[in-house]
């Protein structure tokens, strides 16, 4: 392939170095560096939450900052054979392929859906937020990001009730966390006082507690945190990965060869046309 | 990032240019070329699977040849929701997922197991055909290539025998299509009798039929017409998509979110530790 | 996992049974039908377009109407290395995955902005025939379509125009193949139509010519067809694989190892912070 | 679909209540255990690490072991653009993919040959091991494990020498962790001796130092801590994954649309046959 473009080589050189751009990480024979700083300092100094927040976002948090984050990934890791991030995992593992493919294949699932519920949630508090800042107060703000949110996506409040748990046990320990935060001045607690309001304002139109679940909490911390919305998805896809890995090793461990999702004694409900001739097409 | 190395722009560019090299396809401003032929006189003048064949394999092939391609791609689009790649297509949408996202979290587990029976086969058939070229009769060479395959593989020989169908529709219509092909000198029908003498060998050491599947089937239509053993599981991928698509298309016409692979009335075995109480790790 | 609900094991049974369901394919011991019609009555009978015609939308099309649809898959097989889909695909195949795993990751990218323009397309010409059934003119239509499209997506018109080719060769072959069928009353010729205005239209608007690209064109294809704009995108990936399949089979066939983008000897820009030391964080 | 067996409700409930098991996590109605521990116990109490080490082998690690994890965990998470799962995480965003996306598809061609060197690197090591198990000494089974794996493998000894770095920053410092663990009594140091018996070996027999690089550093700290090889690629991947989510959100924020992987101004190399006519073939 020929452009018809002529450029000198030095021209199409210099195009081809612009052509990837990052300031994430250096690299020169011998030296590496991750936003400036040498990777061999890193090391053994700085905790693996600390080295996410450093690769995504440029700088370094403080312990206590860090501390949150850590327990929003730890919160996060799994959900059990029955999602289906989780069961893809382990079914392709049973089809032959190896740890990588099989976790590419369930973490792929992990969209607007499946894992996006953290994301959208933080992009309601968001709205809420900037309420706050144009003048509303908190009760109006939530009450209008919530009708906004309503109006544009549906009933369902991401973040808010699950299908299967009546109450959340891992909610409740993560807002304890973001409250110890708040009194210690490392986080506002801005976004865990409007997660509570889109609680309360849920309770009181449904008639009943439709509680914080995990989404809705760890959204509050990654909000706290300063994180953007989409990072909230990559920071639940790097701690569902832990969970993706640990069924899909624990599968490849009990064998099973093509296992697909139930066994076969129960049939799939077959529902188009009876058995027909085929017609002359050709 | 710098190399050390100090190469002129004219060598940098030079080694860069040939950084991709392709005998597949050649582009220009205006002008699109498939091994040499212009595109604009592939459409409308050629088929989907001659141009399937010519794009893996360099040539055109017959329309004779291609008829059998073609029975091949058609035998194998689909097996069916219990068949993981095609529960993992109907899940993927559920998660919120595009086509796309879907057909490659499914595409991704067409693997040894799921999706590699045909490949193997085609490679038990080519041990036993470079045994005849050696001088080893038909029934010699077959026995000695089942043999070395179980060696080092296992007793489950793959192509022959299903999990559920005690007899495949598609392989008996697959092989008279391959003898019809024979008799008109398209094909030369050595893989054809390779892989009845296999089914004729498992019969008489197991002391019941374990017949020819689809993927012994297609092996054969794709050793016959010279395809390396690693294109079989490409072409059935190939095919296997059309299917994986279909599925995609009607679980998504169809709803449902985070469609698990079994309803949650069911259950699933939790056969690990019983709960007990975290001791100081910090 | 416990649900609280107790139900019968009949219930059970039931809720499951109808847990995955389908209209395209029923499978039992020896028997396979896709939308009702026998698997070996269909191979050898229809065609690879056909049947992927059959599967995704249940029914089977005319001999002329399948050709056409031939036509659109053949086109679009391939676009080179410098298509991030291709070059995905090759560079996938280095890193030590099997074709499956190569293929999936290069397909997985066939999204919104990659492979999505046909069926952005589709929806255009979708939304210019809406308004000519409520009474618009072909030129009104057209033009309240595009203005629409422009005021909720921006200035670049799916199907129009190309990065690279002038003319695309692929474009003019497909509509004198829809003009063809138009003639014999194998399709109506409004989406054809359609298309054609909105090249009318770019150009008084821009003052040069912005010519159909081959997603325009296929876009017509589908669209006379009959096919979903979502399945456009469906369509579009099933021929592509062809490409994505023979440039990772031909890149195997050439080896190399961890084959990145662009050769070492061209560096990437690195415009981070300077090289710093870390600072206490623990 | 129905399977030929006539099974009773009861039976087909117990078989599907049998079909997914695990020993990772128990769920039931508001409360969820990991490996026996009740999650909001774990949030705030483990580390990120901790949680990965639970998750995967199901017990909790000490506080020091943890450390050494950490650090390899930190030490592997980018390695720049021209790595091929960094490429294509990049590109895929440029197609028009969400983040879960692009992360699946880079973190699938983490294989073999890009992301298996680690794994490949402790089985060596295990052979040593074995062999010093059975009463060679350190030079001797190191000897013959290296001499096992060039037979098998080839010449190239994952692990050792870079093709960029002439010293990995990162196995040093690494190395010194392990060191400070082994005086500690964290670890017994077999594997740290065993890596740097390989080094000496290749040492003499090249002629000049090929120094032990990340994957075999990473490997010496999983080996220590007993984990399995394979799960040496698991851990690897989720330390890659971080650079991975960093470098496509970064694309994300620096847009491009469709980003190939050179610019177009340098062509690929067509080697395939000059342009020719189509042939007669239907």
């Amino acid at each position: 392939m020929k452009n018809s473009d002529a450029k000198t080589s030095d021209e199409i050189v210099r195009e081809a170095e612009a052509w990837w751009k990052t300031e994430i990480i250096d690299i020169h024979p011998g030296k590496i560096a991750m936003r400036g700083y040498p990777i061999e300092e890193l090391i053994g100094a700085i905790s693996f939450p600390q080295m996410i927040w450093l690769m995504v976002r440029g700088d370094l948090p403080t312990a206590e900052q860090s501390s949150l984050l850590e327990a929003a990934l730890v919160a996060a890791v799994d959900h059990g054979p029955q999602a289906p991030s989780i069961a893809i995992s382990r079914m392709a593992v049973t089809c032959g392929v190896e740890l990588n493919n099989a976790m590419a294949s369930a973490i792929n699932v992990l969209a607007g859906i499946h894992g996006g519920a953290g994301q959208q949630c933080m992009e309601l508090y968001a709205d809420a937020a900037r309420r706050m800042e144009q003048g509303a107060t908190l009760e109006d703000a939530v009450e209008a990001a919530l009708d906004a949110y309503i109006a544009e996506n549906g009933k369902v409040i991401p973040g808010f009730g699950h299908r299967f748990h009546p109450i959340d046990p891992r909610s409740g320990k993560l807002l304890e966390l973001v409250e110890a935060a708040r009194a210690k001045g490392v986080v506002g607690g801005l976004y865990s006082r409007i997660g509570q309001q889109v609680e309360a304002i849920l309770e009181r139109r449904k008639g009943k507690r439709i509680p914080m679940n995990i989404d809705g909490a760890t959204a509050v911390i990654y909000a706290e945190l300063g994180f953007a919305p989409e990072l909230g998805r990559g920071l639940f896809i790097l701690s569902r990965s832990v969970g993706i890995l640990a069924h899909a090793w624990e599968q490849s461990q009990q064998g099973g060869r093509i296992k697909g999702p139930m066994p076969k004694s129960i049939p799939y409900t077959y529902a188009g046309p009876a058995r027909r001739a085929v017609p002359e097409v050709k």
